[in-house]
């Protein structure tokens, strides 16, 4: 891990980083002396590590939870090299947008390839961060994502054993069943009653396949991109119930 | 309003009382010097407002979010006479379990008859608890009902507006359609995914159905009783919210 650049604000450390080529960000309290809960966070489509709603998130989970939080650039988006697959998703969706096409699906389909490569990344980021002092190599660790994020989480959870809770949803159940039903952690999945790009049983479908034991549904009124403020707050519970009481209960 | 007993058990303060024939309790912190935002507690069909479910949860609410609770037992239940109706429900429910029988629609039936009789007791509580020293008239004042709790809260979120905000869930659309179009406050509703009494789009289309900008819809795995702890918790911090931190916001 190459440390670029790190700078405090408002009791809010941030960390530039990248392993290999990937780059991120890694937000911690300022001057903490004990090791905090990571939680890996992933950005939607056409976003990146530093986005305005990935910057927000991060810093309130980090000044409500005491959590140390991670995000990194999906392929071909922040600082990553423009590919080929964006360049042409771009295209398409414009030209759909132009048209008055349908999106949903063909966001979909874009999002379930882009997964597929930005999905070995968390796996080397995650052996780097928990590298680091204030993290450690066997603190709890958390993910959270929406859309896009959920496409990358929804897998990441099946597949990758450190994870133990997971703030989910925005995402249909194209695709997705196989690695859902593999999934035994947490989950906190949203939906969004009239989303525009996600057709409500799918969304009740991909919940409904999800394999844990401890998973919940909230569904809010407004399309795909109005989740109300208030479940940034119920993610702080989660993850504050989750990744720091459940785990001081263990230890 | 006849005061009929008070205790104190751990900091929480618990006074039986009787408005009119309505036997009900109130919990509130002991030896509290301000006023407390109210909720109002319906029990289910079959409990009554000393039932363990009750009692815990309110005391809950006092003691993590300082709110102060009453219920009341419900026509029928606790301390009030049975009735003709509770005896018939009670022998056809027998009739039904023991011939394996669908039990949803005939609780929901039952509940919605209970319902009606038990409406009119809610205002006129709320009168007698808000002349109260330690409640108030002009408190914020929340409702927590689920199943037959529900049946009644939707029609009184409809027409009582000293009711701010409620949890409700495990109620169908059947009959309450109408005045949940007319609901306008804030709304958080439970929904259990293996309901065996309430058909889960039964459930949906409740949910649906509330006028209010501002509703979620929690959904978890089990069956009708088996609502999961955080739950309770997720109850506070929306009770919180509503009726303590908003409602100093708007002083």
């Amino acid at each position: 891990m190459r440390l670029i650049d790190k700078t405090v604000t408002n009791g809010v450390s941030e960390t530039t980083f990248a392993v290999d080529d990937i780059p991120g960000v890694l937000w911690q309290p300022a001057g903490a002396t004990s090791r905090q809960p990571l939680v890996l966070l992933a950005h939607g489509t056409g976003h990146h590590k530093k986005s305005g709603i990935v910057v927000g998130r991060a810093r309130r989970f980090v000044v409500s939870c005491g959590l140390a939080v991670a995000a990194l650039d999906a392929p071909g988006h922040g600082d990553r090299p423009a590919t080929d697959q964006e360049e042409e998703f771009v295209v398409g969706f414009k030209e759909r947008m132009a048209a008055g096409a349908p999106l949903g699906a063909y966001i979909d389909r874009y999002n379930r390839e882009l997964a597929t490569r930005a999905l070995p990344d968390w796996p080397i980021a995650l052996d780097a961060l928990q590298k680091l002092d204030g993290i450690g190599a066997d603190g709890p660790v958390g993910f959270w994502g929406l859309s896009l994020g959920t496409t990358i989480g929804v897998q990441l959870a099946a597949a990758e054993p450190r994870i133990s809770a997971a703030v989910l949803g925005l995402a249909g159940h194209e695709g997705l069943g196989g690695p859902a039903a593999r999934v035994r952690i947490p989950i906190q999945f949203l939906l969004q009653w009239d989303d525009e790009l996600v057709p409500r049983e799918s969304a009740f479908a991909l919940f409904g396949a999800i394999g844990s034991t401890e998973k919940t549904l909230h569904a809010n009124p407004g399309r795909h991109l109005a989740v109300p403020g208030h479940e940034w707050e119920s993610a702080e519970l989660f993850f504050t119930r989750h990744l720091v009481r459940d785990a001081l209960l263990t230890r």
